[in-house]
């Protein structure tokens, strides 16, 4: 079965499984509202890309993992978006959900999918509980206390930051989950897996940033320029865009580089190539050159004294 | 060891797992302020005296078992309290989490303790991995959708409840959760221990409403006379003080009679006396008793003809 259909329909019966007859109907619309329909799900589709790579021995171990990875994403999206974080009116081109929801049902509709994450992880490990094991540790890691997403997220609450420990975080950490679980739900060691997801995430990360500068609204599904509305730390500012961008080159190279040795090693560099392309198009970087070179050409003219006058 | 000394040791090391140096402190200071100093630990008091009345025999998945509860409750509590649900200053006697630490904060150490719950309970569960499978989705059960405690604080948000299915949902299902994951870590069917937990909750929950209305707010910890202020569903307000005494007394009589036969069985009835006493004094009881035979006479009085004038 193609990837994003395996995707789809764990994700479509993970939110299911919650919605007999009997329970709150709005918490069960603003659930399904922040999971579907999804972005571009590059979290799990790594995961299952990583299971495959690595054998695939437990594909309902993959999938759980898989689908409880992009939950918690989703979750940490709802709950960015609130009020007193980012206060965004839109997220992947529709309204955020406390907006389209209300403040309360989005606090309880975030941390409903966090434990939905764990209970589908629960569910699909049945058959390989000593693999669920690691895989909820890992997974765990990714989110909680001290490094994973939440925590990156709580950085935004101190006076000091380093820019690479916020970003390992706020975004490499579950990237390095979904390397780690994918490989874990099919019986390989998950610790070989980690710096390919720690690359992407932190690739991501700068794209993010670069995104939030050179995207238009439109393609982005949310509004742009919010980091310097908001004064949050970006590479773009701190490196300015050609710098940021030279900075994602490197880092999915690296990302290309850490794929470990395995069947499906080729497959998955093209994943990561492919999805480069669609973070940040070759386009951008022409465009941001040009105008580099435009603005060097025309601060070099301005401080020449023309042989004319 | 005795039971709170042995949860209070659990709870300090699931919290000190995520205390390293690199951590973001305010949100480790926040996930703390919400776990310590504790109330009564009931859940996990019931937790851990379920699994010891079915032999204990994983002692190590029945403290994680209890810590991931009393966590799950910590993280409820937090974001019950946020500004857009009770908005309430003080719990457990002093500043509420988003008091203390903003609201940002507290919406991070909701998240970062459901997360940490479910980590303390795949670390405790390594030695049994088939019965973590079976906590795992108890534990769930009594949290998320469709009918845990995250679904019953969301029925807050619908415009009509039936108070029985929003009493059970908000507090019965971890008080089940709690009795069934106990056994569930000793090797024993949670199903049939279920009915303790479900009693027991709903008289909880009565008790809650009682005490929101009888007991004054040092006691208490927090303010009372929330329930009528936010025109929440309450058992006092629907049956009267009198009647909801009366409720919750037959509800303590079922969870007494629910016990499952079982070597602790006893025990179990014990401490589920102490708890409705430590909840509802007799005093209390006897007050109100008091105070409606005084309102009786008067009321007799004022429509009884004088035979003096």
């Amino acid at each position: 079965m193609e990837t994003m259909t395996r995707i789809e329909q764990a994700l479509q019966a993970a939110l299911a499984s919650g919605e007999t007859s009997g329970c709150p109907p709005k918490l069960a619309a603003a659930m399904r509202h922040a999971v579907f329909p999804g972005g571009a799900r590059i979290r799990p589709q790594l995961c299952i890309a990583v299971a495959r790579a690595c054998g695939d021995s437990d594909p309902a171990l993959a999938d759980a993992a898989a689908v409880a990875i992009e939950l918690l994403h989703c979750a940490s999206l709802v709950h960015d978006d609130l009020p007193c974080f980012d206060d965004a009116p839109t997220r992947r081109g529709r309204a955020s959900v406390h907006c389209a929801y209300g403040e309360r049902l989005a606090v309880l509709a975030g941390d409903a999918l966090i434990v939905l994450a764990y209970q589908t992880l629960g569910l699909g490990g049945s058959r390989s509980p000593a693999r669920l094991c690691r895989t909820i540790s890992t997974v765990s890691r990714g989110v909680g206390m001290p490094f994973g997403i939440v925590a990156g997220q709580a950085w935004e609450c101190e006076p000091r930051v380093a820019l690479s420990d916020y970003q390992r975080a706020k975004t490499g950490a579950l990237f390095a989950a979904a390397t780690a679980a994918g490989a874990e739900s099919a019986g390989v060691d998950g610790e070989t897996w980690r710096a390919l997801g720690e690359w992407l995430g932190e690739a991501y990360q700068v794209a993010d940033d670069l995104r939030d500068v050179l995207a238009d609204p439109e393609t982005l599904g949310k509004p742009t320029g919010r980091d310097v509305a908001l004064g949050r730390p970006s590479s773009a500012r701190e490196q300015g865009l050609l710098g940021a961008i030279e900075h994602f080159d490197r880092l999915v190279a690296c990302a290309i580089e850490a794929v470990p040795p395995c069947r499906g090693s080729s497959m998955l560099r093209e994943l990561v190539r492919t999805e480069a392309e669609r973070l940040v198009p070759r386009a951008w970087c022409q465009r941001v050159e040009r105008q580099h070179a435009e603005r060097t050409a025309a601060a070099r003219r301005a401080h020449t004294p023309s042989a004319a006058t």
